[in-house]
């Protein structure tokens, strides 16, 4: 993959920006290729956003050539597409080799991580409203410092995104916003916009135009005022310039489409812009994957790649990768589902693989859609369907479910609609850090009336669940981890089960653990070990249920068994154990109840979920420990009068 | 105000839709008048939205001439123009004349309320998604019903309308749009696309189509084929196309502008569209307040009116209308504190008037930002001004914060930025109903982690909990009820309230009252009552802190006082209660707490506060009663033991 003569590497003498802006023009090509070895060297071991990365190299080593970071601010959307970036900004070597892994760079960019990273993002379409900001408070006061907005094609599928280029020109006359057009988000990309920019860099004029900007702008000696050249290039392409009046329409002036992988060309119009006193949208036409044969190939797949044979582009299994993933299991039953029923239909945000939706899009595409990185119309499009007697199935990560938290209520809950919401990655998503955990859904979700709300303990309760969900007179939520479960093998028929009902696993007379979703095999463990090392008889229930809760169970354990233990892979603020406490104060039962999750703070990225547990004390022995001790805790009146 | 010749009435006969379509068209101006006369007449006793639904008399009478409901499903917007639609579906006489109270209609559409009403809205930009899912599911059904969204031009600047825009032709080839373009939202329209309709609307080539357009469908037979006129009135008027093709850009046909108070000329557009093969976008231009002049002259205080003289436009004062309401409160504080530091700066979405900004706007309109139905963007933007040191005020009601969860978890939040928020409207908001209510907040932001979450007692409390966040290290939120307040004199210089204290206003030694914002008074006259009539000594605490909580004075407390009671207007289900408990267990305390709140249902509008507390058992007697029963219950033993 690196280049075979012995020239010595750029790339890692490269301290920041200034670095940058020294090489010469005939060094940056080199540059280019060295960034590319490291990002599928790295992303090959670890995983991680290598197509975005790759379709950016020209574009990002063309923006430190013209911007000064971090005087300048450069906002990437998503950040999926922020590790050349990090490169180049004094991150490259051991730091970056760790990226994704615990005290190695974030996946995604973060101000605490560098001054160079502007703004944080890891959901999409924040990047233009955010750059706002920052234009208009340096409007306000009167520095002179650029502010760029760096957004994929799909971020104009995010409302938001919409709502601010609504307010650009109310809000600045100086902002330049990179539309980096790869016609990808996660996958193809969808949607009328999306059209409309394919209309643009296929045409004729454009193709012209393509071939002729380079030669163009090289027959103009460097001082000419630019602003010439650009009236001059608007003449000779009125036609096209007509046709992308989209932008120009919100007030925008639009440069484009421009090579994305012609640095200087990507320069000129990065220093055009720079000069502009109007709001710029500068297209650039890039390769998702450039560089790497099989991303380029399979563009979703090395979207967010785990990792991967560098010459093959093979995934390499991981240990437990026998074991299929929830996702997988929730797609391959929805497809079942959907077949029998033609009212079911499944329902993603640009996120068809992630989900577990690609099988439905391939076997009942009739029943299947995709609307764009567009949570918030998702959900509302669910309710509409749902008003004409169909069962929409939204397929949202716990964290993006968020983005539509309004609608859920507003629009779902309030008409008491049947949607189904599976939420995947409830819980923590290790490599991605805090921007992908699910740790606040029970918290957002169970003050909703309306609202039932599930977690199963493995891969068939899912199943049961969804088939449970679609039965519901209203909105079911199901809340299930990232990645594999136990392996529990998936019934030929899925059962029914009974709303609010929790399943008693384990019997016991000292403590009773209700536990939620992978919570549930980790009580086991720790049931048993109390049993062991302490003499304590410990029972386990499967919760189901965290709305509504089974009250009946739980008071009828816990008038004779002196601690309740609760575990949830959520916040202890607002959740589960929350809703135990909730239960029994409202019955008028002191029992205590020891409340496991995660604390107070946002957890960061980590190579696992294990170290990240350990890291705030909810390992296996921390949680065991922290029973033992309530328990022992227990004042000797308490224990004697409950029992 | 009524005509003065004594002909019978038409709107009293109107018992639905077939009533509208049996009348000569002669006879449709009177009865526009009638329902003018009605509207002005129920909405100066009972207040509402009377401007919107002015504008839109003539609209609603030719969309019940040309489509059936409750076949076809017409969307309206925020239903803030629902009321015409309501007079005509055989709901007017005694029950529209109860509007926004008990028993009476509601101020918006409701699935419950009427099967003419195809989905219920409060929020702004649902309509067009959910009219596609709607067409979606006629399509994917094969019916033939008509599905049209009914947008205001305001409905444009919201994020999930676009995202519905971006999606309308991946999804159906049959809908049709209506662009009720007034150019306002709730106050003036901001932003691009409110800009581009007004160059339309403005233009030559417009108004000189505006006038002839009566004439040229006139010019046709009645049989000529629809499309053909079309095509002549497309070629005659192509420059006006081009300027328009915006929606077609998002593959609508455009069509007009029409003129919104000519029923012929909106029949022949409804009628054409209904026909089409093609989306359709009508864009109809109304009159805000159309037939009163006083809410033609003020289109802002007549989007949602009090009680008004119908002659004048007078607002009647309502008994308790000499105290200023907290938004009055709140908008002097922040224009007394942007005043005297340019980086307080205010931002809203939509709603000077509403979140008493107004003032800011007018005094210091420098630091004063309204971005439109947009509160996605507006917290985006504000994150983006805070990373530059400024101190952005977001005032955005607590229901529509909902919109902007994910922007105040993954990006003001998660990156700890210092913006405030200021959530009206926090509690009942009785006369809108479940659409309005702010009782979610607590549950929502309690999990968040970073958050600063407080309510104050009184006016002159809110005055120093806006001084306080603004010298936060992170987000700042504040909730606080619709309305009037106590009346506390705001102090000359407000004081910083120290983080996570609360105040202890009344010492007890059987019971103490842990109450939040309004509930603080109820608390001091339960207090007093229980003193009184059951000789117990209750004390009360203003929590002021729901995060970070008092656990200090909470448990100094808890553990000599046998029963703590939590009161709050906020569903109990992970509200302020769920806290006090939590942190009670969190310490191995088995206090038990008698949580006073709403509970897990939807609350319906009614005619006060007073009249839906006592409806859910939140009567200041059954609280009373609550209480001192709960105390009742609590073991002998229990007493003795915390004694």
């Amino acid at each position: 993959m690196s280049s075979s003569t012995p020239v010595p590497p750029l790339l890692s003498r490269i301290a920041g920006p200034a670095d940058v802006k020294a090489l010469t023009p005939e060094q940056l090509p080199r540059l280019a290729q060295e960034i590319r070895d490291e990002l599928i060297n790295v992303t090959a071991k670890n995983g991680g956003h290598v197509g975005p990365n790759l379709g950016v190299v020209e574009l990002t080593i063309a923006l430190h050539r013209v911007f000064h970071t971090p005087e300048d601010q450069i906002v990437f959307d998503v950040a999926h597409q922020g590790y050349v970036h990090k490169l180049l900004t004094g991150r490259q070597g051991e730091f970056f080799r760790q990226l994704r892994k615990t005290g190695g760079a974030s996946g995604f960019l973060c101000r605490p991580e560098s001054p160079h990273d502007a703004f944080g993002a890891g959901h999409a379409g924040t990047a233009l409203s955010a750059a706002l900001g920052m234009a208009t408070a340096r409007d306000l006061r009167g520095s002179q410092e650029h502010v760029i907005a760096v957004c994929g094609d799909a971020a104009f599928t995010c409302g938001v995104t919409l709502e601010a280029l609504n307010n650009v020109v109310s809000s600045t006359k100086r902002l330049i916003v990179i539309l980096n057009d790869n016609e990808w988000s996660i996958a193809k990309n969808v949607g009328a916009i999306a059209n409309y920019l394919n209309r643009i860099s296929t045409s004729p004029t454009y193709n012209k135009l393509h071939h002729d900007v380079e030669a163009f702008f090289k027959s103009f000696p460097t001082g000419v005022e630019m602003n010439k050249i650009y009236h001059k290039w608007k003449r000779e392409t009125k036609d096209f310039f007509m046709e992308s009046s989209l932008f120009e329409k919100f007030g925008l002036r639009y440069l484009g489409p421009v090579d994305g992988h012609n640095i200087e060309a990507l320069c000129k119009n990065l220093e055009f812009a720079r000069d502009c006193e109007v709001p710029v949208l500068i297209h650039v036409l890039t390769k998702k994957g450039k560089g790497l044969d099989a991303a380029m190939n399979s563009p979703e797949k090395f979207h967010g790649a785990s990792p991967f044979d560098p010459e093959t582009g093979e995934s390499l299994q991981s240990g437990s990768g026998t074991l299929p993933n929830y996702q997988d299991v929730f797609g391959a039953a929805l497809t079942r589902f959907a077949k029998k029923d033609p009212k079911v239909l499944g329902i993603t945000g640009a996120m068809p693989a992630g989900t577990g939706l690609s099988l439905l899009a391939r076997e009942v595409p009739g029943q299947f859609f995709d609307v764009g990185i567009a949570e918030e119309h998702a959900v509302l499009f669910a309710a509409g369907l749902a008003t004409k007697g169909f069962r929409p199935v939204c397929a949202i990560y716990s964290t993006f479910l968020q983005r539509a938290y309004d609608m859920v209520i507003h629009d779902v809950a309030l008409q008491n609609l049947p949607v189904t919401f599976c939420l995947d990655r409830a819980g923590l998503s290790p490599n991605d850090g805090p921007t992908h955990h699910g740790l606040f859904d029970i918290s957002y979700l169970r003050c909703v009336p309306n609202a039932t709300v599930m977690q199963p303990k493995d891969e068939d309760e899912l199943v049961d669940m969804l088939h449970t969900s679609l039965t519901l007179p209203g909105p079911g939520f199901i809340r299930y981890p990232r990645g594999a479960g136990p392996g529990a093998k998936v019934k030929a028929e899925p059962v029914s089960l009974p709303l609010g009902q929790a399943e008693l696993l384990r019997e016991g007379s000292n403590i009773m653990i209700w536990a939620l979703g992978p919570m549930v095999q980790e009580a086991q463990k720790i049931a048993g070990r109390l049993a062991d090392e302490e003499g304590l008889s410990v029972g386990v229930v499967n919760a189901r249920f965290i709305k509504p809760l089974d009250r009946t169970l739980l008071l009828s354990q816990a008038t004779v068994v002196p601690l309740i233990v609760t575990m949830e892979d959520h916040v202890l603020a607002g959740g589960f154990g929350s809703a135990v406490l909730e239960a029994l104060q409202d019955a008028d039962c002191a029992t205590p109840v020891e409340r496991i999750g995660w604390p107070d703070k946002f957890v960061e990225h980590g190579s696992s979920v294990d170290i990240l547990r350990a890291a705030y004390g909810l390992s296996t022995d921390d949680i065991t420990r922290r029973i033992r001790d309530r328990y022992k805790r227990l004042g000797k009146a308490e224990v004697e009068a409950e029992a």
